[in-house]
């Protein structure tokens, strides 16, 4: 069987090189004679690759070939990502992405597509790099209400936080680690930001409830205002910040609460110990309870490996388009954040008499070694946020933090 | 549809349960106007319970109605459940297990019987309870050479392990605790002994390499040894003692490294933290490194979820056997656990002149709080376990414990 790649990345590169290298087995479990790379879509050439003869820059070469049976698409971004892989599900090829913004945009399009043409269009990829979580979720714990998934769905910011909480770096210093070693862009928002654990959580949602969750509009904070006092107040109460994002169902309502955010997690438990580059995804269902997923959320080979594992199961079930439950949404489903219940943590400038005098006994004061004198801290009990923050704006002070306690 | 039930036990009745109380949901996403429970298949009787009037004590009833296409077996042991088993899938009912004894006696039989009749057998609650593991491994971790597959298999002794890591009990007396508590068995043997988790390690060793690896002949250590002097041994280097059942491929070789028996953990990985009844799978492909699944390993409802998840998967392949490229074997391709080669860790009574003199460099001397006068303990350099025998015999010293030391 024929499979063309489109976009010779880090990702694309990883996928011929785990077709090769793995043939054997893959073509074993999946009963095929070969399985072999046509094309390899790209603009720019490869000199001296062992693959640079199969580099095209033609995508009409792929789309038009009725050998090639699977495409790969690792290229990034929407355009012209998107306008190629419906020309490939239209013309009866079923499509294996990597590519998280193309999914988190147009999930619901591209699956709709895939059942019109009898083919399958599978991503998972997308979320979570090597670690098995689409398809879990999707077949494994199908007998579930999902009644919540929480993840650290971004390497980066996992690993600057980690180096803030293990070595007390501050945010800066950690950074500048990290786009040292490569882990972080010199442009670091689309990490720091949390717009990529945004893409993620919103696929998952998406797949939980059942509904296109689009990334417009949903709560979304980073990790730039996390500071070294933070961690430290965290670890005072035998905790870790980590960023999560999480989508959960809200009783008696069909809408969900969606946000990425920093977290604060009790040690102990799997995703407080997930550290460094590492992703972990949690996931609560009404009978299984919690279960978690952990491994590298990006890389060459383990992402590789996963769009690998999709290109098996496309060659598989050739004959059938595997369903999803993933529908249209013309109206958000997300509840607004200002709704959202939690207990939260909030460092401030300020004196306690103001603080008591808003929040009465539903709050708790912690302390942490080397806290300034001109800082408090504590912990509130469950509220909605629009709450909180009419109870921290009565205090007049000076808020430096709030984050959302969890208990996973 | 129509579902029947064999064995109306913890499992069973959770089976029942889960269908009902998610059977909005289960439709909608297997595409079914409805699926229901026929027939419930037990000799006792259940006065009161909702299900009563579908409790049958004939077998024949089941096999016989051409309108149940799915057969949950839930009955545990291999008699009568293999016969009824085989007579349900010759029948053309697809039949979804929970029972690892069944699985590990006679999986390759049943999915071979299975294929031959169009229709499918399935097992992801008979390792790891409600944790989604069969199916990432035999579909998500596909595209990779399984080079080594290592769990807490079992709930009860890791119940038992964590009181004696935690609250620093005998063994004795977590025990106890958990006998309590309901969480081992009268005669505790098939747990603690580690033959549950033996059944499990071979099913997942049958599938990450292709063939049925019996559990006769293994080797099996359960928990009974270890003592509260172990645990304070493994604190002083930092880790914890779990009993994991192991597999791994041997380089150059078709053969595997495959057992059961307690073994060193460091603090901070996945399974040093997973605590109490969970359990926690650990995969290290050849592609995606390590990944891990962490869960409920027992209980009515998470182990009904997966048997459910198997039963909607069933009715959405039913015209289709899935593979699972598990091969019999008739030769075994267990290697002997004398030739495995690890880093140990000893405790024994003994004068270290001897040791230095058997074991020269190879080995480094720990202590921790509290420890005996009379007793010296060390960890080795990776040896064979028949090297390391030899070098202990040679020191003439009572030895009281040897645990392997692991690299996750």
């Amino acid at each position: 069987m024929f499979v063309a790649i489109m976009g010779y990345g880090v990702i694309g590169s990883g996928v011929a090189a785990v077709l090769k290298q793995n043939q054997e087995k893959i073509c074993k479990r999946t009963g095929l004679d070969s399985i072999e790379v046509k094309y390899i879509l790209d603009l720019r050439t490869f000199p001296g690759d062992p693959n640079e003869h199969l580099v095209t820059s033609d995508f009409n070469k792929i789309v038009n070939d009725p050998e090639v049976k699977i495409v790969v698409e690792t290229m990034g971004g929407t355009k012209p990502a998107f306008d190629f892989v419906l020309a490939c599900l239209k013309a009866g090829k079923s499509v294996v992405t990597s590519n998280k913004e193309l999914v988190a945009a147009k999930g619901y399009e591209l699956l709709k597509a895939a059942k019109e043409n009898n083919v399958n269009f599978m991503f998972e990829a997308s979320v979570g790099g090597g670690i098995p979580i689409i398809r879990p979720l999707t077949r494994c714990l199908a007998a579930n209400e999902i009644v919540e998934i929480a993840g650290i769905l971004n390497g980066t910011t996992n690993f600057i936080l980690t180096k803030m909480i293990t070595e007390g770096m501050s945010f800066e210093d950690a950074l500048a680690v990290a786009q040292k070693l490569g882990y972080a862009e010199r442009d670091p928002s689309a990490d720091v930001d949390g717009y990529d654990a945004l893409r993620k959580i919103c696929i998952l949602a998406s797949l939980c409830y059942g509904k296109h969750v689009y990334p417009e509009g949903i709560h979304v904070e980073g990790i730039r205002g996390i500071t070294a006092q933070d961690v430290a107040y965290a670890k005072s109460i035998d905790s870790v910040i980590k960023l999560i994002g999480s989508a959960s169902a809200i009783e008696g309502s069909d809408k969900i609460n969606i946000m990425v955010s920093p977290a604060i997690i009790r040690n102990g438990s799997q995703l407080a110990s997930t550290n460094d580059v590492f992703n972990a995804v949690l996931v609560r269902g009404n009978m299984v309870d919690d279960v978690v997923f952990y491994g590298r959320g990006a890389g060459s080979l383990p992402t590789a490996s996963a769009v690998v594992a999709d290109v098996m199961d496309c060659a598989i079930n050739s004959d059938k388009t595997k369903p999803f439950g993933w529908e249209d949404s013309t109206e958000s489903n997300a509840a607004p954040y200002s709704d959202f219940v939690a207990p939260f943590y909030v460092r401030m400038a300020g004196d306690k008499a103001k603080v008591d005098a808003a929040f009465g006994a539903s709050i708790k004061y912690i302390t942490c070694e080397n806290a300034p004198c001109d800082e408090i801290a504590f912990t509130a009990e469950p509220m909605a946020v629009k709450d909180l923050e009419a109870k921290l704006r009565a205090t007049g002070a000076d808020v430096k933090s709030v984050i959302r306690i969890t208990d996973y």
